[in-house]
């Protein structure tokens, strides 16, 4: 029998909370009777989302092209989603039942640097995209090819999406973790860029990337054109790629606040040296496809001989699975105006946005009103990241850690705190210790995906669970 | 600007031959309107292999299923496809939409343990199967798992597929090479297995797991019952993990042979101590169906424990693309003798195998009568592994070489014969040297998956073209 000692010790170490013991425990509680509302993972249609229709119609067509050889069958759907499918099959004969060119299916390649173009008003080259199983895929391709060294890691935030750090653990890279600003809407700041990046350069850290999630996962947060252009500059003076993971492009609701990709920023400073690797995904935005698994990675100033090693790793996995391409090619190229379906996309798309918005709303002012509990109305993203205070417990001291030991502290009581939550009340949410927090601070994140009843629910829900949990603490307090 | 000296050395060194540098001439020659035929991947339906109707209505349903909601539309699907897509809407309500848990759809794990319990007669365990992006991903979890050290390496055959080599290469695991023996219709030795593990032993290797493909990838040989017990028991006193690439199990052609797995040998032979690590895939057999990457995982002899740890892996990933997770069920559940569609279903599938049995026919058949070119009638898979001979260049003398010399000399002869063979005929194939092959011989795989008039035309041109190519080289050496 194997055993854990014969395992690789980087997959040992390496933690996942989005999917850890929290969401465990939350799936034996269901397996039981018990009703969880899942907010600890941007799974929209698990939630209740609808899929768009033109999306799906365009799949089934392709996935049976039958179906559009009898008149009354074809006459159920609209006739730009047929026609749409007909071009798929010509340009692609094998539809979705053969491996692709390892890069993906060219003329969705094509489609997508029409997209970047379209969106940024800049150029996009279609040989430097490439397609992938969701973006997860893009972003473990780009640790997985500039990792050379133990000694090598990637800047990435605090707190994170933890793809990054548990990812970074499995390919033996190091986190160069720097902390996001809570009281300024947790924009970057240049010094504590410079302050991270010299603390890891000290311990013999080579940093050889940062990671920037925009909007924020797990904050929420949409970063100025100002911050982005910061950053820009302090890459390019360190010689560190980018991965600008922008997978909530189409999640920003607070009114005044738009969507700067990387790309458009790097060109309007003229830089055109600094790698950078954006990714985006059909998982997110208003189509929330996060089974299809389908995204991309597009690369910027990187030369042809590095673009050939990252389709050659593509390559070792033959391809990103096809229904996931055309997922993609649906989200880069929605039905335009002039077409049958563009007013139920219109319709379909409008209503999950405006949901959203308003679902950031009630649970942002919702769980601010509780006491104990700090948030702002998320301005993007799918998520809240909720810091909250429980009372210090009898002989421990926080002055006498150091912040590593206040961090295992931190972790302890989170995560004791959002298991003591899914069992009292069956809200699933991840504590704030598996995307970081500052030392000593306490946090969850929640996603505000759930219907708005159910949202409202889990307000009043967490405001009277963390009453009850605090008074507990400070009976036993007492009792001491 | 990145340059690949910023790159890791790992990703720099791995090979997939199946889609280097000869594929990327093939395209080259394509876009330049010549005409290619691909014999160089195991990739059906790229050539005109039609995918099974239920299989697909059953896709297509599940993504949209507003269709079995009109009354003259749900007609045109068999009961039995409609009343599954249904079962698998109501087990799993989010349908294609949504990420699954880790490991992929409960009800679907079930039914691949029901298949394999069907197929072995043996218990199976549904927590121990995890859904997979293909068998690819999943050879690539054992490797990342059961790699610890540099030093460890996996058994993997020569010829192997490069699969294996490259994510060696890419993971830091070294490879044990051990000889099948060509004139034994490739079976395993157990002396070679014994020498292969020594010689690595004596140069500091250590070895924690065989790789074993049955049917065999290049070389079509199935396995007998003997060999993979043999093979077993050599694992379970080397204390290795046995990964079994099964993907081609429906793909034995040669009457009377069949397939056996390793599952139910192992089960036969009591063994509850050798870590199993079994590979099956919805891109073979006679699905075909690469562009979906769907496939699973199962293990044995894995305590949970361990078990959690492969959870953990997939869960980095979040989960198996859910068309995929589909398709794989649909592979493992087929339409039942008394489902409506059962009789096209069965049509279809034997349609397929008894083509490509005749193709296995004709195209080893064909080769082996070409003056110069060895193989025999591949017993199953895709592909026939073809040693060819060249004359001799002068001034080389391959005597006086070591093996690693003969063996990087043999690489740029194959590769020079396979990238003229598709200069000049357009047919592709992949080089010998790709896949591993003993030190002196050339070979190079080609599969037979192109309808019969072509793969009769490929013989043939290949005759025509091996004399010419075998008297320009004897030409040059008698004006040498």
């Amino acid at each position: 029998m194997l055993s854990t000692a014969q395992l690789s010790e980087k997959l040992l170490r390496a933690e996942y909370a989005v999917r850890g013991p929290i969401v465990e425990r939350a799936q034996e509680l269901e397996a039981a009777g018990r009703k969880i509302v899942y907010c600890n993972i941007g799974n929209p249609q698990a939630l209740g989302q609808r899929p768009l229709t033109y999306l799906r119609q365009l799949l089934c067509l392709v996935e049976y092209p039958e179906l559009m050889e009898n008149g009354a069958t074809r006459a159920r759907f609209p006739k730009d989603v047929v026609e749409r499918a007909r071009r798929v099959l010509l340009e692609h004969p094998s539809g979705t039942g053969a491996y692709t060119q390892s890069a993906g299916i060219p003329f969705i390649r094509q489609a997508v640097a029409e997209f970047i173009a379209r969106r940024d008003g800049i150029p996009a080259d279609a040989r430097r995209i490439i397609l992938t199983d969701g973006a997860s895929k893009a972003a473990q391709a780009v640790l997985t090819a500039l990792l050379r060294s133990p000694e090598d890691g990637f800047m990435i935030p605090i707190p994170q999406y933890p793809l990054y750090s548990a990812s970074l653990t499995l390919y033996g890279g190091r986190r160069i973790g720097y902390d996001l600003d809570e009281r300024h809407a947790w924009q970057l700041g240049e010094a504590i860029l410079s302050e991270s990046l010299e603390a890891a350069c000290a311990i013999g850290t080579h940093a050889v990337g940062i990671v920037v999630i925009n909007p924020g996962n797990p904050t929420g947060a949409v970063l100025s054109e100002d911050n982005i252009a910061m950053i820009i500059g302090f890459a390019r003076r360190h010689g560190l790629a980018i991965i600008a993971d922008e997978v909530y492009q189409e999640n920003v609701y607070e009114p005044g606040r738009v969507f700067h990709s990387f790309a458009k920023v790097m060109h309007a400073l003229g830089d055109t040296t600094t790698p950078l690797f954006s990714l985006h995904s059909i998982s997110k935005g208003f189509l929330g496809e996060c089974g299809h698994r389908g995204g991309y990675l597009e690369l910027r100033n990187v030369p042809d001989d590095v673009l050939a090693q990252f389709v050659k790793l593509q390559s070792i996995s033959l391809c990103a699975n096809v229904p996931g391409q055309l997922a993609t090619y649906a989200m880069v190229a929605p039905p335009r105006p002039a077409d049958e379906s563009y007013a139920q996309f219109v319709r379909e798309r409008d209503a999950i946005l405006d949901d959203l918005r308003e679902k950031a709303r009630i649970l942002g002012e919702g769980i601010s009103r509780i006491p104990g509990m700090f948030v702002e109305v998320p301005q993007g993203a799918m998520y809240a990241f909720v810091r909250f205070e429980l009372p210090p417990e009898p002989g421990v001291s926080l002055g006498m850690m150091s912040d590593e030991e206040r961090d295992v502290y931190a972790a302890e009581r989170d995560t004791a705190y959002c298991l003591a939550l899914v069992e009292e009340t069956g809200i699933c949410v991840v504590p704030g210790s598996g995307f970081g927090q500052l030392p000593g601070t306490l946090h969850f994140r929640t996603t505000f995906l759930p219907p708005r009843d159910e949202i409202r629910d889990v307000v009043s829900r967490l405001d009277a669970f963390h009453r009850r949990y605090v008074s507990r603490l400070t009976a036993v307090e007492v009792s001491v």
